[in-house]
């Protein structure tokens, strides 16, 4: 995947915050805008983290990035909105494989993870079509002009927040295991089990109008 | 998946605390611990939130949940165990779908997630080895006796955390879309695309020892 002109005018090769900085095996972290942008769009949603009465609340949502901006949907943005313009931490992980090491110590994952801290704003009101156009275009690309779109009660009931992608980190890891030295000398089967998420043949609703086809942005 | 005798003893209908209440769309809410387990036994890894120094942290962590103890190990553990016991809020979100309506609105997803609240302590030195063969089989049954056991120096680097299962909620949808009444004569396809995350054929690792064969738990 390509990299946006943007990523490559401004490369972080230093982590933007005390907070943002990979701590454990650092060599694995990276603040690349690049690799964050990817990890982003290529999950539907990620898990925000905010605090409440000085209590951590996890909960997932769906979300979609325009250039620097991460959009939120989801249960949590009515609780969230009434906090006010709040620090949240976004965290989206893709496990890519389980990696088998020869002793157990070394066992693994291959992962690619993002973890993105900010302020949370309520996206105002003749903004909320446009943002959820692009979850839409995001979920299913070439669905949004196929579909009855939102009418002003349905627009009033939507809740979304957006956080600029500032301050975040990039962990990853992939290849084979890494084992101790001597222990490649034991008998033991190691390797990589790749995991991959996948979309299977749709499901017609069962009350499908008749006559109905399958839109080819669907086949 | 059969429930546990214990789930059907302890059935939970009430939410067990406030911040633990499903609050939109209560109706996909539960807090049965059958639900709970299946979904924590069905993930490889969680997202840990916590608060440090008043802002939130969200990080993915590996867990195995050994009947209401859950394990956590990750690189959050050791920045979690020098805050002591502390409050952690775990998030496991697996999708099962894209619900496609025919209203940009009624759009969605089928999923099953679960959110728990809890202290984490530290598990001591003389359980770790315990709690490491927990990781282990729940990642792959049969792997921990094939594999060198954790040395001292091993079982001192690594650091697990332990939250008891006791407040938490379970959230899901499944099935087609819901549509309003008037637009089920629209011209649209609707249904859900499904989507599942599985294992591909393992692959070995270049420096496998010649001759060693896959294990029967692979194959």
């Amino acid at each position: 995947m390509a990299e946006p002109a943007r990523t490559r005018r401004r490369p972080w090769r230093e982590a933007p915050s005390d907070r943002a900085r990979v701590r454990r095996i650092p060599e694995r972290g990276s603040y690349d805008r690049g690799a964050a942008d990817e990890i982003l769009d290529s999950s539907w949603f990620c898990h925000v983290g905010f605090v409440q009465e000085g209590r951590p609340f996890v909960i997932p949502m769906l979300h979609a990035r325009v250039d620097d901006t991460v959009y939120l949907h989801g249960s949590a943005a009515s609780r969230l909105l009434g906090l006010g313009e709040t620090e949240v931490c976004l965290a989206v992980t893709l496990v890519d494989g389980l990696v088998l090491a020869r002793s157990a110590f070394h066992h693994s994952a291959n992962y690619r993870s993002l973890v993105a801290f900010g302020l949370s704003r309520e996206v105002p009101a003749n903004e909320k079509e446009t943002v959820l156009e692009a979850f839409s275009e995001k979920l299913l690309a070439g669905r949004w002009t196929d579909v009855r779109a939102p009418n002003e009660p349905e627009l009033k009931a939507t809740s979304a927040l957006a956080v600029t992608l500032e301050e975040f980190s990039v962990k990853s890891r992939s290849g084979p295991p890494g084992d101790e030295e001597e222990d490649y000398e034991l008998d033991v089967w190691a390797g990589v089990l790749p995991v991959e998420q996948r979309v299977l043949e749709p499901i017609p609703d069962p009350r499908l109008k008749p006559g109905v086809q399958l839109p080819p942005y669907l086949r």
